[in-house]
């Protein structure tokens, strides 16, 4: 059901020295920018392999992201798992006992489809599952 | 220098709950069991992909994932990239400005060498590189 691990997405309060250190130490090539609305953040993929460190800078404070960072600080924020089919993972998710945040798949970045489990039954880590559209990933 | 996310390290409180949850319900295979007594943990592994989760419980409260547990709670503890050569990562790092906590690399789960760094200079993420050892990643 889980493919690989799509992106581990953390959250920043100074999205530009972050994306400094990612890009200019840590050597990773940055491909995609983008400003989700529906989600309240801005952010910043790179390519590490396969999969991507998303770097999250949040619109505002009563945002998910703006929450987690006046309540934890900087820091890795979730961790993304890839599927074939997120309503089949879903369903199947669902089906072993653990709570969804999302019971149908929203828009993510690059026009991916994904879905959110709740914490509280993955163990205090915010797990997303991701199906990256046909053009991406 | 980093090729891919080899793992992704998971503080838990009771690992056999987390065992179950990755198992039965995330469908992942349960690879290796290892204590690292010098990391002062119990460790296990599963796969997905290529890269891994890595389950973390502490052997005592005075170790580090023990006092990040009392801090933090159970969570995402870390991020490991994947290198081929961990001492010339070690260096490029260095290089780089980035803040080392090894500045030698020391010995990880399977044999593999690792080294991390400090999360001050990583935007409070605690970051890994890890030389898998030649018959395993």
């Amino acid at each position: 059901m889980l493919s690989t691990i799509d992106h581990i997405g953390i959250a920043v309060e100074d999205i530009d020295s972050a994306v400094s250190m990612y890009r200019d130490a840590l050597k990773l090539e940055l491909v995609h920018r983008e400003t989700i609305t529906e989600q309240g953040v801005e952010a910043v993929l790179f390519d590490v392999g396969d999969g991507h460190v998303e770097l999250l800078r949040p619109l505002g404070p009563e945002t998910a992201v703006g929450k987690f960072l006046s309540r934890r600080g900087p820091g890795i924020h979730h961790i993304a798992y890839r599927v074939d089919d997120v309503e089949a993972a879903i369903g199947e998710l669902a089906a072993a006992g653990l709570r969804l945040i999302d019971e149908r798949p929203r828009r993510g970045i690059r026009n991916s489809r994904v879905a959110f489990l709740h914490p509280a039954s993955t163990g205090g880590v915010l797990t997303e599952i991701v199906q990256p559209a046909a053009e991406a990933h």
